[in-house]
C-alpha cells in the first residue's frame, strides 16, 4: 500500500484572495468589521477571539485562517517586480485574465532614469494586481522591490535592481512605492509594496557562498552610505507597507533575527511605526537562522528568535511548527506574536480586506483595466527610455528600408521569455527583434547562430554565414540571459564568450554596416566590440520586455532618439581577479580595486551614467550659487523649519534649475545627472557621487529645457566610520554630467556637523551554534568569508 | 520578407547510418571495396578520388560524404557512457528501437571494482549499439570513455568517470575497451570507443575558469603519475580506436593543436600507430584554439594548427569553414589532410562499413539484441555491485515486511531520470526507490519533502510529518544530483544544504529506525549523518541506473550483500577551502592539502576504498615473497623476455594468491584491495597506491575465495620530476584492504633504474595571441590560474 503525503499549498489553484464576510459572518459585530474603528482597535480586537494555536498557524506566509471565525485563507507572497508574477498569480489559461502588462526589467527601467516613468509603471502594475485580486487570482502584498543595490558585477539578481548607486535607488524606489500603494493619505492602499532584501543581501552562489549562510561583513560607514539609503527611502521616506528580511547575515547576525536591524533601525531610528507596517522573512530565512547560519542553537529558538527580533511573517512553515515548543519551552510570548498579528491585520484593513467592497474603487477594476492600449504604451515607453547607447560612429541612426536587407544574428535576436528576465508573469505578447524587423518593409535574413557562455559547438554557425552574405546591414544582438546570471545564481565571468566574440568578428569582417547589442542586466566587457573598427554601434538593453524588440528597432532607425544612461559601472572582464565577491567595502584596499563608479580606481570600460545621443547638448546653472556656506548656518536654518530629518533640508533655498540645449538637430530626451566631487571630509574621497537627475523630454534641436534639481543637506554630508552622516568643511563642485557641461564651485566653512547620529549596534552578540556543525558550511577558496 | 537560416543538422532525424554501395555503386571495382585489400590501401584508394574541397569537408564531425562517389554522409559523433545515447543516437516514440539498457554511471560501476562486470556491460552497449546501428539509429563511432581522473571533488562530470584513483581507471578502461571494441584480432570492431578528454581535463566551469580557456598547469611529474596513465591504459594497452582531444590547454597549448601531446606521447611514445586511429576535438575545441586560447592569432590558423598537431576530425565545422583559407595562405598541406582522412577511412572500414553486410555478425544484430532479460539484471547486478555501506550500527540488513510500515523521504526517493545522471538515453525503466518499495508486501508512506541545494523552502516539508508519523522504518534519499553537478558546471560546496540536514536531524529525533542514502556521483561531506546516534546507517548509491532503487532497497533489506567500495575520497566540506580547484598539484603545498587519498594530508570522512559489509572478512597471502629482490635482477629478467614495455613486466614469477575467508555468516561479495606502501624513492612518499584488486563473489558464512593479483614492475616504480618510472631500492608493504586484513613486507636493493624515459616536452612554446584579449579571459578571484 502506498501512501502519498503531498504538500497541497492552500489556494495553489484559483482562491488565492478570498475576503472576510463583514456581512453576514460571525464577525459581522465584531469591531474589526468596524469601518468606523482604528485599524489597530479593529486588528487587536480580531486577534482577541484567536487561540493561541490560531494565532501561530498565522505566523506563516500561506495562513490558513480561522474557519470558525469567517476568516479565510490568505495567501501573503505575490510578486510584481515588473509586472504581475509569481508562484500565487493564477493566469487563466486563454481570454481574460490570461496576460497582464510586462514592463522592462528594473535594470533597464532604471537607465531610464525617469521617476516619473516609474511611478506610471508601478501604478499600472497595482491596478492590474487589484483586477487580478479581484478575479481571486492574487493577493494584495507584493513582495517587490528589490532594491539592494548592484554592487558586485556578478551578482545574478543585480538585473532585479534600478543599478548600483544608492542615491538612484532611493529615488527611484520612492517613485516606486507611491505607484505600488497609492498616495499615503488615501484611505486604502492599491497594493502593500515589500522593500526588499533587509540587509546586504547581493550574493546567491559564489564560489560556495551561498545566500542562505553567508555572513556579510559590513562596516556602519558602508551600511549607511551604501547599503541602507534604499530602505531608509522605503521605510523613512515613502511608507512601505512591507519590508522583507534577508537570507544571509550581517556582521554575525541572521538579518531576520536581529533585532538592531529589524528594531533599532527599521522600526525606532527610522520611525516606521504604523501598526500596518510588517516584516517578513525571505523563503524560509527562518529555517536558516538554524541551519546554516547556526545562530539559534535549536529549531523552536530559531522561531523564537525571529519573531523577538520583529520578523511578523515567516515566509514558510518553521514559526507555526516551531512556535508550540518555543512557547511549551518559555522563549517567547504572547504579547510579541499579538503585535505581529495587529501588524498583519492592520494591513489587511488598510488594504480593505474587511470593508464592503462597494465603497472601494480599487474592487470594482476588472480585466478591462489589465493590459490597456496605455499600458502597452508605457511599456514601450520604458524599454525606449532604457536602452543605452554606447558606441556609435556616426552609422545610427539608419533607416532599414526595402533597399537594405538586414541581418539579424545572435541567440537574443528572436528573444521572446529572454526579454523579460526573471520574476516575469504573461506579457501581453512577446515583441523581440525578430518580430520587430518583420513589420518593417524590408527583408530580413535571420540566423540565431552562435549560442551562450554555455554552448560552443560551431554546428549552428553554418546558417550565419549565408545570411550574412545576403544582408546589407548586420545587427547582432546577443550577451548573457539567465542561464548564467539568475537567482541562485551568480556570474563567474564578465566577459563575452569566445565563441560569441569570433562570431561577432566573422561578422565584422564582412565590412558592412555593423551593430552590436549587448543583452543581459549584468553588464559585459564589451571593449573587443568597441575597438572593432568595423562595429559601428554598440546598444545595451537589458531585459526590455514585451516590447524590447520594437524598442531596440526602433531606436536603430532613429524613430526614437536614445537617452537612457548606464546605471552601473561596466568594468573590465579581469575584474572578477582583482576582488571576492564577498568582500562587502565599497572602498579601495587589499584585493579590492574599489567598487562602483565613487570608488573604482581602474578603468571602466563604460562608466556609470555614460549613454551618447543622436544630437550633442549644452548646459548652464541658472540658479545664483554662493561661494561659501557656512555649516553653522545651514544647520540653523534647517532646525529652525519643520523638517524632522536634517538630510532632507535643502541646501538651497529654492531648486537649482539647470539649462539644457540641444545643440544638434535630432530632438532627443536628455537625462541630466548632477555630480557632487570636492575634497571635503577625510580621505579617501570619492570619485564623485551622484546627487540629483532629472529626466528632460524630447528636447528639439536648438531648444531648451529646465531641469529642477533639490539638493539636500544630505546631498553634501558624508558620513564617517560609525555611520554618522556629517557635513565637513572643504571645496565642492556640482558636476552637470560625465563629461561636464558645466560645473559650479562653492565651498563649505566652519566646523563640522553631525546632521544624523547613528544608533550602533550592541556588542557581543554572537551565534550560539549546532553542534558538530563549527567548519561545515563554509565558502570555497579565496572568499575570504569570515570564519565560520 | 523573412528569410529564416537554419543550421539543420545532417541526419538530424533517422537517417544517420547509410552504408555506401559497394555492390552497384560507383565505387564498386575501386580498392576500397575490395576485402581483401589492406584497410591502408582500401582508404587511400578512396581519398585519391577527393577533390581538395572533398577532402576539406570530411573534417568536421558530420561528415557531407561525397555524392558524386556513393559515399553516404557519416556523423562521427555518438555517444554511450552507461548505454547508448546522445543527441545522434534517435530513439524511436514506442516500441522497437524506444529503449534500451541504462546502466549505472560509471561512478557507481567504479565502485564495483569488478572489470569483468565492466566488459560485460560494455558488451552489451556495443551490441545494442550495432542493432541501432543496423536500424540507422546511430554511429559506430562512440566518444566515451571519459577516463580523466576524478581529481578535485568538485568536478561536475567526475560522475562520468570510475574513480579517482589512475591505476583503477587504466584498469576499468582496459575492461571497458575490450567490451566495447571487441578482441583486437577481431576482423570487425564492435564499435570504436573514444577515449576522451586527453588530458589533464577535469574542470568545467569553477569560478570564472571556463573549460574552454583554462590553461591546467601540469608538472610532468604529475601528468605520467596521475593524468595519463588510463590514457596510456587506452592507448598502448587496450588498442582503444580513437582519442580524443580536450578543451583546456595544458601547461600553455591547447591539447588540440599540440604535437607533443597528440604526437610525440600519443602516436610515438605509446606506439598507437595502426592507421585506423584517430583523434577528434572535442566540440568546439579547435575553434577554442583561436579563441578563448588565443594560441593561434587567426582561424585559418587555429585549424591548421589542430589538423598538424594530428587532430583528424573536428567536433563541428571550424577546420571545414577555415582550412580552405588555411590552404591558400599555405599553412597546411594536402599530406597531413590525407593522413587523418587515411585514419577516418580505415576506422570505418574496421567497422566493416564498405563491406558485405552478410559476413559481418554485428550486421545481423536487430532489436532483439536490445534490453534483453540477460542486459536487465546486468544493469541490476552492476547497481548491487556498486552500492557502498558507509556506515552501519548493525540495524542492516533489515528485512522491510508488513509488519513495518515503511517512510521513503526527500528529493531522490522517488527518483525517475536522477538515477542516470548525465549522458543517458531511454532505459527500459525507472525503478526508483518507491517503485521498488510498492512491490515490497509493506505499507510505503512517502512524502518528498525538501528540495535539493536550491529550494530552501519549508512548504514542502508540512507533508513529511505526517507521513514519519506513520512509519516504523525511516528511509531518507537525498544528496545532489544533476542540478549541482553536471558538464558546464562545477560544484562549488561539498557540504548537504543546510535544509536537508536539518529535515534529516528532524527525521532522526523521531528515535526510529533510520536510513540515509546519500546520492549522486562527488561526494557529499555526511560527517553530520555519521555523528548522529539516531541514524543507524549510510549507504551511497550515486547513480545507479535503471534498476537503482530496486538495488538500494534489496542491499537495505539483505536481498543483496553491500560490497562496493568508494571510489574516491569523501573530503570534509572544509576541503573547498584549502585548495583552488584549478591548482592541478597532487603532492601537498601551499594552499594545496593534497589531493587523493595518495597525497591527502588532511582526515577524510570516508575514505577511498571504504566500504562495509553485512560480514567480516579475514585474509591471507598464500604465496611466497622473497625478503628483498635486487633492481637489477628484475630489469634484467624483464628484459631478457619478450615484453615491450617494462612498467608491464610481471615483479613476481607468478601472480600472487590472496586466500579471503568469511568469518561471520552472511554471503557477500569481497573486494580484495592491494596497496603498496613503504619509503622508497624520494620524500614525500604516498600514504599507499593501489596496485591490484579483484572482486570475489559470493563467500559463503566460513568459506574461502582466492584473489589473484598481477603485481608488475611499474606497480613497484615511482615517477621521477622528469616523468621517468624507477626502480628504487627500500622498504616496501603489500597491503590488503583499507584497514589491512594482512600484509606483507619486502626490500628492493641495489641501484634506483629508469624502467620508462618519459619524452620531454619542446621548450619555448608561446601562444601567438589574438590583439585585443590578453587579459580578457581571466578566472575569478583565487583561482591562482596562470597569467594570460
Amino acid at each position: 500500500m502506498l501512501v502519498l503525503y503531498l504538500s497541497t499549498l492552500l489556494c495553489a489553484s484559483g482562491a488565492v484572495a478570498l475576503f472576510p464576510d463583514c456581512v453576514n459572518g460571525p464577525l459581522k459585530n465584531n469591531t474589526i468589521c468596524n469601518t468606523s474603528a482604528s485599524p489597530v482597535d479593529r486588528a487587536k480586537a480580531l486577534i482577541s477571539l484567536y487561540t493561541l494555536e490560531e494565532k501561530i498557524n498565522a505566523t506563516g506566509s500561506t495562513a490558513p485562517g480561522v474557519p470558525r471565525l469567517g476568516i479565510p485563507p490568505y495567501e501573503w507572497w505575490s510578486e510584481g517586480l515588473h509586472g504581475i508574477a509569481g508562484p500565487f498569480t493564477n493566469f487563466s489559461d486563454e481570454g481574460d485574465y490570461s496576460y497582464s502588462t510586462s514592463f522592462p526589467q528594473p535594470i533597464t527601467m532604471g537607465a531610464a532614469f525617469d521617476d516619473q516613468l516609474i511611478t506610471e509603471v508601478a501604478t499600472v502594475i497595482s491596478t492590474e494586481a487589484r483586477a487580478f485580486n479581484n478575479a481571486n487570482r492574487t493577493g494584495l502584498d507584493f513582495w517587490t522591490p528589490n532594491i539592494n543595490p548592484f554592487r558586485d558585477p556578478r551578482w545574478g539578481r543585480g538585473q532585479e535592481t534600478p543599478g548600483e548607486d544608492a542615491f538612484h535607488l532611493s529615488s527611484y524606489v520612492h517613485a516606486l512605492i507611491n505607484g505600488l500603494q497609492g498616495d499615503p493619505s488615501d484611505q486604502y492602499k492599491r497594493v502593500v509594496a515589500t522593500c526588499k532584501h533587509y540587509a546586504g543581501y547581493d550574493i546567491e552562489s559564489w564560489n560556495g557562498n551561498y545566500r542562505y549562510q553567508f555572513d556579510a561583513q559590513i562596516s556602519q560607514q558602508d551600511m549607511v552610505e551604501y547599503y541602507l539609503p534604499p530602505f531608509q527611502s522605503c521605510a523613512r521616506d515613502s511608507n512601505v507597507g512591507a519590508f522583507m528580511c534577508s537570507y544571509n547575515a550581517v556582521n554575525g547576525v541572521p538579518t531576520c533575527a536581529d533585532p538592531y536591524l529589524l528594531q533599532t533601525i527599521l522600526r525606532e531610528h527610522w520611525g516606521w511605526t504604523n501598526e500596518e507596517q510588517w516584516v517578513t522573512s525571505d523563503c524560509d530565512a527562518v529555517q536558516n537562522v538554524y541551519l546554516p547560519h547556526q545562530w539559534s542553537s535549536t529549531r523552536e529558538q530559531a522561531a523564537a528568535d525571529s519573531l523577538l527580533a520583529g520578523t511578523d511573517v515567516d515566509c514558510g512553515t518553521y514559526m507555526p511548527n516551531h512556535l508550540p515548543a518555543a512557547f511549551a519551552q518559555g522563549l517567547v510570548n504572547e504579547t510579541v506574536l499579538d503585535q505581529a498579528l495587529v501588524r498583519q491585520y492592520s494591513s489587511l484593513i488598510r488594504l480593505g480586506w474587511f470593508d464592503p467592497p462597494e465603497h472601494q474603487p480599487y474592487r470594482q477594476l476588472d480585466f478591462s483595466a489589465v493590459a490597456t492600449n496605455a499600458s502597452q504604451r508605457l511599456a514601450y515607453k520604458a524599454a525606449i527610455e532604457g536602452i543605452v547607447l554606447l558606441k556609435n560612429d556616426g552609422l545610427l541612426p539608419l533607416p532599414l528600408d526595402s533597399s537594405t536587407p538586414l541581418g539579424l544574428f545572435g541567440e537574443w535576436a528572436n528573444a521572446t521569455e529572454q526579454l523579460l528576465g526573471n520574476y516575469f508573469g504573461n506579457p501581453t505578447y512577446f515583441h523581440g527583434p525578430l518580430w520587430a524587423a518583420q513589420q518593417l518593409n524590408t527583408t530580413v535574413h535571420y540566423a540565431r547562430g552562435v549560442g551562450g557562455q554555455g554552448d560552443p559547438t560551431t554546428n549552428s554557425w553554418l546558417s550565419v554565414w549565408p545570411a550574412a552574405d545576403a544582408s546589407d546591414v548586420i545587427i547582432y544582438i546577443g550577451g548573457i540571459d539567465n542561464n548564467v546570471e539568475a537567482e541562485g545564481m551568480d556570474r563567474v565571468s564578465l566577459a563575452w564568450s569566445g565563441a560569441q566574440l569570433d562570431m561577432i568578428g566573422q561578422l565584422a569582417s564582412y565590412g558592412k554596416p555593423m551593430i552590436v547589442v549587448q543583452m543581459g542586466g549584468g553588464q559585459i566587457d564589451s571593449s573587443p566590440i568597441v575597438n572593432n573598427p568595423n562595429i559601428s554601434a554598440l546598444l545595451w538593453g537589458g531585459y526590455p520586455g514585451q516590447d524590447g524588440g520594437v524598442a531596440i528597432l526602433d531606436i536603430i532607425r532613429g524613430k526614437a532618439a536614445p537617452a537612457g544612461r548606464l546605471p552601473l559601472t561596466q568594468y573590465p572582464a579581469s575584474y572578477i581577479n582583482e576582488v571576492p565577491m564577498t568582500d562587502m567595502a565599497l572602498r579601495p584596499g587589499p584585493n579590492n580595486p574599489g567598487r562602483t563608479y565613487k570608488w573604482y580606481t581602474g578603468t571602466a570600460v563604460f562608466e556609470f551614467g555614460h549613454g551618447l545621443h543622436y544630437t550633442n547638448f549644452s548646459a548652464s546653472v541658472n540658479s545664483e550659487f554662493e561661494e561659501s556656506y557656512d555649516i553653522s548656518d545651514l544647520v540653523s536654518t534647517c532646525e529652525g523649519g519643520n523638517e524632522k530629518y536634517s538630510d532632507r533640508c535643502s541646501f538651497t533655498t529654492s531648486p537649482i534649475q539647470v539649462e539644457v540645449t540641444n545643440t544638434g538637430n535630432t530632438t532627443s530626451d536628455y537625462v541630466t545627472l548632477a555630480y557632487l566631487s570636492g575634497s571635503f571630509g577625510p580621505e579617501p574621497y570619492p570619485t564623485k557621487s551622484l546627487v540629483a537627475y532629472q529626466r528632460l523630454f524630447s528636447i528639439a534641436g536648438g531648444s531648451s529645457s529646465i531641469a529642477t534639481l533639490n539638493l539636500t543637506l544630505g546631498s553634501l554630508a558624508r558620513v564617517d566610520e560609525k555611520g554618522n552622516k556629517v557635513l565637513y568643511p572643504g571645496e565642492y563642485s556640482l558636476l552637470i554630467d560625465n563629461q561636464p557641461l558645466t560645473s559650479v564651485n562653492f565651498t563649505l566653512t566652519g566646523e563640522e556637523a553631525v546632521i544624523e547620529e547613528w544608533p550602533q549596534p550592541p556588542k557581543n552578540r554572537t551565534r550560539k551554534g549546532v553542534s558538530g556543525f563549527e567548519k561545515y558550511f563554509v565558502g570555497g577558496y579565496g572568499s575570504q568569508q569570515a570564519p565560520l
